[in-house]
């Protein structure tokens, strides 16, 4: 079948135009007649390639550089538990944001090795909110902060940096990375699964302010303390070649669309259409507070029961892909970060006020 | 250019038509109108892709009913660590075989967790032997005994299985992993990256007794929990899909030429008719015990001087890539998996005969 509109929330839809780059050059990569994924590590075209990836998600982003970027293995749940061994620096308690799922996940992980401090907690508004800032239970001695900025099942997004009076804070981006632009002097570290804007999962990007690292629990594995991977370029041990490829078509991408400042943008336009769409209806429900509403994961309900199941499969056969909510919260579910077009988002504002008018 | 024979050590050469496939259906997998990488790791397509490579990779090995089969994010390295937080199950003291440079990794990391006894130390001879079994100072309460049964650096390969009288028996298969037949049952776990013998760099293959996990110490991370893995079915995140469908469309090329017994007599005639050029000319040599000769990773040195750079640009003016060997042993490296046609072998063959003959 032709390509669908893939609402999945991660791993995500990627640029067509990146795959048929991809798709073009699988069996001879710049020239070297090797695929990119034969390529060994320190090859000079793959150490050229770890500085191009470096040097464009350093202009993307702005990162000063006194911040290390390391691309490393496996997904950002194993950070739950490296950024604590990394990051504790001889202090035991650290504070963490509850307002979702992958904060709660974070949460857990890390009791392992430090005393948590919940510092605010939506739990009570089932993760649909974020108390002000000015009500957060903050420790002074924390090793960190730690929060997750847009929370992917229940679409909570903060609109604003937390100012944590000096302890270092600690971002998931997993879900928002690259965005939109971003003051990464405001962090001591942020880190991002590659599956939702980046490329294929199995890759984890960690963005960290270079006094903070070099004080890993002496139980920490050496491929995810932080010091020695910075040490040697991400290259202590064979890095997954393959997904920073693909970060670096999706970078050279970003640029192409105008950067970040071009990518918000659309990013917002795409939101604020569907959310009009959704508050206009009297089918479709998302109970978001306004001012936290994702601009990336759009969830919603529709408010009719037993509509669930035929939505899906004809929103499916209009080539409308994968909008099932997550099982914990049900309903629907429209991820559409970066690399989903704005045709997309229009198609399905379409197909959604034609089920409504059906049903 | 056209495709070069590549004898890269990993991320290694992979069979033409496996990447043909990849190519042609990387932007519509299996009719879903999306690319694989585009999947949700837990849509029915992608479940079904991995119970299709988890039995496609029982049936290769025949791997038995009472191991867990894990597929596993990062590479081989990081499970330098958790092998000894998930394996020592109480136990104070593991045994390692130091045969190579990647055994002696493993031990480095295993101090951080015990005490490491060296079973075997083939240092002495540079690695280019092991000694006889009935020399080893096996401990008896070992939680484990750890080998590598394929070095790839200085190309020393074990011919037989340990017998480690009960103790638990780990072997680091990263480099000749489904090369040949294997009675798995006489293991507690083997390992393997997937970047020699499988796919691209990313993930490692975890096969375990299920007796041996569930006793990991507290500050294993979850997704390094063996136990953990295995009741989620390698789902506790979410998993490097793309590396896992190419481990898919590798096992089913290895089934398709026949599987491993065929695969094996293939891998000995290669390397049988590339260490026999090597021993007949007097220009290379390859000082490893014929004996331990490995079967995947074939080095060797020019023994008249200066000749290194020549042989390896002129190698790969003639199609012949990535052949220089390891810095820590220096002269040439042609690893042989799979993947390497008996052709490129040739072709190697007869590229050294005609550049002896030249010089």
């Amino acid at each position: 079948m032709s390509r669908i509109y893939n609402f999945s929330p991660g791993p995500a839809t990627l640029p067509e135009d990146l795959l048929k780059q991809a798709q073009a050059e699988l069996l001879d990569w710049r020239g070297t007649g090797c695929s990119v994924m034969e390529m060994g590590h320190r090859t000079s075209e793959m150490i050229a390639l770890t500085k191009e990836i470096e040097n464009d998600l350093r202009e993307l982003l702005t990162i000063p550089s006194h911040y290390h970027v390391l691309f490393l293995s496996a997904g950002a749940s194993a950070q739950f538990a490296f950024i604590p061994m990394n990051l504790l620096r001889g202090k035991r308690t650290a504070d963490y944001c509850l307002t979702g799922h992958w904060s709660q996940k974070a949460i857990y992980e890390a009791r392992r090795y430090c005393d948590v401090n919940i510092a605010t907690d939506s739990t009570d508004n089932l993760f649909t909110n974020i108390a002000p800032i000015n009500e957060w239970r903050l420790n002074r001695d924390a090793a960190y902060v730690h929060y997750t900025p847009n929370e992917t099942i229940a679409g909570l997004e903060f609109n604003y940096i937390p100012d944590t009076q000096g302890v270092p804070l600690v971002a998931d981006m997993s879900s928002n990375i690259l965005s939109q632009p971003l003051d990464v002097s405001k962090f001591g570290l942020i880190y991002a699964c590659a599956q939702k804007n980046i490329g294929p999962a199995g890759m984890t990007i960690v963005i960290v302010r270079d006094d903070l690292v070099g004080q890993a629990l002496p139980e920490t594995p050496t491929l995810f303390d932080y010091a020695a991977q910075a040490k040697e370029g991400s290259m202590a041990n064979t890095p997954p070649t393959l997904s920073w490829y693909f970060a670096g078509l999706m970078f050279k991408w970003l640029k192409q669309q105008g950067g970040l400042a071009a990518i918000a943008t659309i990013n917002q336009r795409k939101a604020a259409k569907l959310y009009a769409a959704i508050d206009q209806s009297s089918l479709y429900q998302n109970s978001v507070a306004t001012a936290y509403r994702s601009i990336m994961n759009v969830p919603f309900v529709l408010k009719k029961p037993g509509l669930d199941e035929q939505f899906l499969q004809e929103a499916r056969a209009a080539g409308l892909g994968y909008l099932k909510g997550h099982k914990l919260v049900g309903g629907m579910r429209a991820s559409i970060y970066n690399s989903m077009p704005e045709a997309g988002v229009d198609a399905l504002i379409e197909f959604m006020q034609r089920f409504e008018e059906n049903n």
